[in-house]
């Protein structure tokens, strides 16, 4: 019986990528760069592995480059695309992952203009607000796909049209989307996306970053030989080999790990109808999107999350890799909600390998938890959230 | 019996380090900065790796900060501490790995003066020419401890003598020296350095830089939330826990290996006797570097690697993350050998696994190419290297 239901934060590793590791940290341990037998066998490895990841994506191979995970992907896409472009301008959301948000801020130090579009309250970016800020100097838009909070995901295809009118590049974080939901439709639509292993059952330190072979870029760090010139260092290719092998295995096994998801959120929403009243679930968290982000009324988001972990349950207040110094996703006052209750947000995210008692379990705690607020809370005076 | 001689472009996994891999991503698998069980699991394991690094390099560890790699490390040392000095000025040396070059070109770019130290003839940096280089406004001296082709020591101690004069900071690249020679004596010379965890039998993808906690630093991402802001994105654990294993038994282990080694390259040396007269030792390697860079007279080193790898032996033409336009590492006219000389370089690098036999073996080798040459040259016309 599983009680993680922070799957978004990170993953258990999958046993065949973590076989794919073993085998290719002891078989593949050359450097790719080294020009005998022992380097040629681990540079057909990686790029057994790039044509493969290319394949699954629907992409060039040439576009695919490792990096060592999601941030340094998102980092190495913006610096390299805003250094590339003829303007000055960055257009980014308040929806963003830390590494994005960071990303742009550093950008920001370096003498670059960011532009941040507002979100709408149903949690996705109001698009119309986008093509106010769009600039003749805008170099790059840069919107997630799937949001890590709330689970909504963003309009691509119309971030693309406004793109498309004044010739901005558009690169977006698929972190919480790939292995999850359809890319097809949204790939054709980017410039450059960034990708991450261990939310996909891969190991941790692994990576990816697509840049269309079309588009101009220029990379960190100069004079690099690994993965053509973009991103330096010795290639992590048992990392890779994982990293790959958990990719193939999302994609081979979407359809049907999309319908359990949907069954498992449907199955968690039904089963809170208890409780339901004094819950509120924020934003609309796409269908087969393992995430749902809840507000419970009246309870400190963290307060539940450590009474769940003290019964045995894991989840989160939120993206592991952002801490608000208030303690809340910024994107719950982005979307309308006000402080106190951003504060009582919880982030529940599931895995296809659940089953209904995982979910019968988690609930359980969630109306425990309840059960403890409604003794308490009649000696205290009730706050007034939800009206 | 072994025919890998290329250990210093990177090593195969210790079956310890790659046993503590496993065990970390099935048990120690959460996000080390989610706050329930799993998260905690996580970060212990991660503050004892920090702990056990630490403790082996006799640094504090809240100057640890876990990084993808020894690129990384040199990267986030050097734009840190220059964008966190008051001056403008960084010298490096002509021996340097690329990735501190290419940091270096980099900050040139971004508007950072940088100067190059050159080198005396045995393979060590000028440290008088160190000296006339320094300034007032030098905010950081980068100089490698030992080199990736040549394997000679850097005099730190010295050089920690001429920042000291100036108040410069000194950060070094001892990725080719840690687990390989004693770094006690140098470390309290140190600001900063970068280790590599490949490079010492640990995985891929994972190394680590040590800052001492008294130098003022700016990380490349700012608001970071991992690696107390100076590296973002998620903590590799079960490569940190790998990486620290193969550390410590590296340390556990260095004596034995030293002797080990030096026995190795001895043995090398004499049985090269035969065709010694066609062979240059280039620069003095130090005792218990397991790097020998040679000259062979009159060969190609690419010719030279390409027919040991005919042979089934592995060795190269220098380190794998350089490739200069001409062929060989900018090491060797540094140090005063010509384009014809150079271009005859061939790197061999050694462990502690390997055997009398393995030695008996490369040499051998070697001595089959040079009688191939042998037959060769008495057609064509001799080319005068060595006097």
């Amino acid at each position: 019986m599983s009680s993680y239901f922070d799957y978004a934060a990170t993953c258990p590793i999958d046993e065949e990528a973590l076989e794919a590791y073993v085998k290719a940290s002891r078989e593949f341990y050359g450097n790719t760069r080294s020009l005998h037998d022992s380097g040629t066998k681990a540079e057909v490895l990686l790029s057994h592995c790039r044509k493969t990841l290319a394949n699954l994506l629907g992409v060039n191979k040439e576009g695919i480059y490792f990096t060592s995970g999601g941030t340094e992907s998102n980092l190495l896409a913006m610096e390299g695309l805003m250094k590339a472009g003829k303007g000055n301008h960055l257009i980014t959301s308040a929806a963003e992952h830390s590494s994005v948000k960071n990303s742009a801020e550093k950008l920001e130090a370096d003498g670059y203009e960011v532009s941040w579009v507002p979100l709408t309250k149903d949690g996705t970016i109001d698009v119309s607000e986008l093509e106010n800020l769009m600039r003749e100097d805008t170099v790059l838009v840069c919107i997630q796909h799937v949001n890590s909070d709330i689970g909504t995901i963003q309009p691509i295809g119309r971030i693309r049209e406004v793109c498309d009118k004044w010739g901005a590049w558009l690169h977006s974080d698929c972190v919480q989307s790939f292995g999850k939901v359809e890319l097809n439709s949204i790939i054709p639509c980017l410039d450059s996306f960034s990708l991450s292993s261990h939310k996909i059952y891969g190991p941790k330190g692994s990576g990816a970053l697509y840049i269309s072979p079309s588009v101009s870029f220029q990379p960190l760090l100069p004079n690099g030989t690994h993965e053509a010139g973009v991103r330096a260092g010795t290639v992590n290719t048992p990392g890779i080999a994982a990293f790959t092998t958990a990719a193939a295995k999302s994609i081979r096994e979407l359809q049907e790990r999309q319908t359990k998801i949907k069954a498992l959120k449907r199955e968690f929403l039904t089963a809170l109808k208890d409780i339901r009243s004094q819950v509120k679930v924020v934003g609309e968290s796409g269908n087969s999107v393992p995430i749902i982000g809840l507000c419970i009324h009246g309870f400190e988001g963290q307060w539940v999350m450590l009474e769940a972990n003290r019964r045995g349950y894991a989840f989160s207040t939120g993206s592991a890799c952002q801490v608000g110094s208030e303690g809340f996703p910024s994107i719950l006052t982005a979307v309308g909600l006000n402080k106190e209750e951003a504060k009582s947000f919880i982030r529940l995210s599931f895995s296809h390998d659940q089953t209904s008692e995982d979910i019968q379990g988690i609930v359980e705690c969630l109306k425990e938890i309840a059960a403890e607020y409604a003794v308490l809370s009649s000696q205290v005076e009730k706050p007034a959230f939800y009206k």
